[in-house]
């Protein structure tokens, strides 16, 4: 036995005696005991207070053997700290009223040191280092993603406004990306200074581009930030959701590991990305909420496609609300067991 | 010159003097024309009155030299001919009241002959055909596009409800899917016998099951629309939207073309399909929000990376409401010549 933990020898492709698993919002709705912690509280105050965003991050590691906690946050926190209002309604998605609606809107927003912006993300993750027998993985949105939410004020279907946005004012995008690469890179950071063993970029909407957008709007400010939190020495993983169609692009940013969606096979990304990167993912999070004997078997295939070695078993996107918790348990143990070498 | 039109040649991959164009919504809501038609009836009267229908088909093609004609019609009208009540609220999309919520829900949807409960379809068609000087093109949902609308009860982000209805219903759905594939065969060839020289069969949320799922409910039930309707002679085109990292299924179903959108470009959509089908597509539609030059860069790689013969140019998913209509005149006449031989 190695004294790294298995989720971080995974990251960087060294063997490992069966492949870890955590699963995207593994800390969240499905829970009865993170309702109850919500009920009490809403969601922003929940990300803001070190001792509940640790309670919660906490949580699904008290039930399930994970391999590693994420901790509990929000992609749009840095958002906040630049200035944005932004507004998390019961029902629906998050919302931002003043976001980026012209060139002149991008000059408003500020980039702040996050050690002072958002004191409570070092705070948070200094708490559960201390707590916790696995990494802890610090993560948050790459540029496109979170250009989107300031620009259509919340969540999309065909990103209609940030596309155009981006052909009518490039220049002033380039400076809000620059912005935002700039306030997410300094937050990664501050969460890597601070404890976390991974950290992870999150390009949500990513595949609503094309092969060429993707390279300049995607590609390009990821491969920055992960040139920016590359002296941290943590390994760092890229999940650009929907790019299976051209996955060398976001290979091409140097992360370590490389998060799939569901639609493309591990064997075909390993296929594409050859045997330099780790790979992530990438059960369709649907599954989970039928009967166990097909999700058994979806499981197995994904163990099957990876390969082995160099494999972090994942959801392709978060965890439903409405996941069973069983079938979590279930799917956990599967993936050991199904994995042992 | 050949006799046969343009758009039918490339359909077949025969040599074409330059690539033919039509956009998919090429009859809808940027047209002022179409708007002041809406202003005086509702969606679904003007899907069932033939002249109207016709006018709106017809309305695109007085102002763009596009190279084929598609129905004006929707999706869901097979839906209703089945016993589900189909609204088109004038905000959000259409909605389901009495769709698919149990397997008992399956057995009560009918499937009526095309001609009796959907005659209006087929008098559609043949005053257009009258009229027109270019191809007209039929259409239709595929099953899962179609189950999707029935389950959800309306469009949706995750389509979590169909694919829970597939794991734990698997039976149910079998006979659910089979019932839509009869439905949109027989509606398939009755566009086909009423003068419809080519059929599209559009699988618009297909992207949402991973590649498995999608063989299962995709690409089988697809093939079985495709066997259906070849006695008809016409070329089918199948559009399975989000697709494009596993294209050999959508490929498989014995489709004359294949819908490729903005995600997969054609040289590479090519290399995995090969000789044997043509290719449509694939410029997101988003593009055209934009400025000129842009745009006219993104139509130049497209028309290069389809290499020519074999090609049919559309755009990746259909037109939207907010596109200038000068961007529409100069996409056409672009694509004419820049893809002449």
């Amino acid at each position: 036995m190695n004294d790294t933990p298995l989720f971080l020898r995974a990251c960087r492709r060294e063997p490992t005696e069966r492949t870890p698993v955590w699963l995207m919002r593994q800390a969240g709705r499905y829970l009865p005991e993170y309702k109850a912690v919500r009920a009490k509280v809403d969601f922003l105050t929940l990300c803001r207070t070190p001792e509940l965003a640790c309670e919660v991050t906490l949580q699904p590691l008290r039930r399930f053997p994970l391999d590693a906690a994420i901790l509990f946050s929000d992609l749009l926190v840095p958002l906040e700290a630049m200035g944005a209002t932004v507004t998390f309604p019961e029902e629906g998605g998050p919302a931002i009223a003043d976001g980026v609606k012209t060139p002149a809107d991008v000059d408003r927003l500020r980039t702040p040191p996050a050690a002072e912006a958002l004191p409570y993300v070092a705070e948070s993750v200094k708490l559960l280092c201390a707590e916790l027998k696995v990494p802890l993985i610090g993560f948050a949105g790459a540029p496109f993603t979170l250009a989107s939410y300031l620009i259509e004020g919340g969540t999309s279907r065909n990103f209609t406004k940030t596309k155009k946005f981006l052909y009518q004012h490039p220049e002033a995008a380039e400076r809000l990306f620059d912005k935002l690469a700039t306030m997410v890179a300094d937050l990664l950071n501050l969460q890597a200074a601070s404890g976390c063993r991974a950290l992870q970029i999150f390009d949500s909407w990513a595949g609503a581009l094309d092969p060429d957008d993707y390279a300049r709007w995607g590609e390009a400010w990821t491969r920055r930030i992960v040139d920016a939190v590359r002296p941290a020495g943590v390994p760092v993983i890229v999940f650009a959701k929907g790019t299976g169609t051209y996955l060398e692009k976001p290979a091409a940013t140097g992360a370590d590991v490389l998060g799939i969606d569901w639609t493309l096979p591990l064997d075909r990304a390993r296929a594409i990305v050859g045997p330099g990167q780790a790979l992530q993912g990438n059960l369709d999070p649907v599954r989970l909420l039928g009967p166990w004997e097909p999700l058994r078997e979806a499981i197995d295939r994904v163990v099957a496609a990876a390969g082995g070695d160099g494999h972090v078993f994942n959801l392709g996107h978060g965890i439903l609300p409405e996941t069973p918790i069983d079938n979590v348990a279930r799917l956990v143990d599967r993936v050991h067991e199904r994995s042992a070498r």
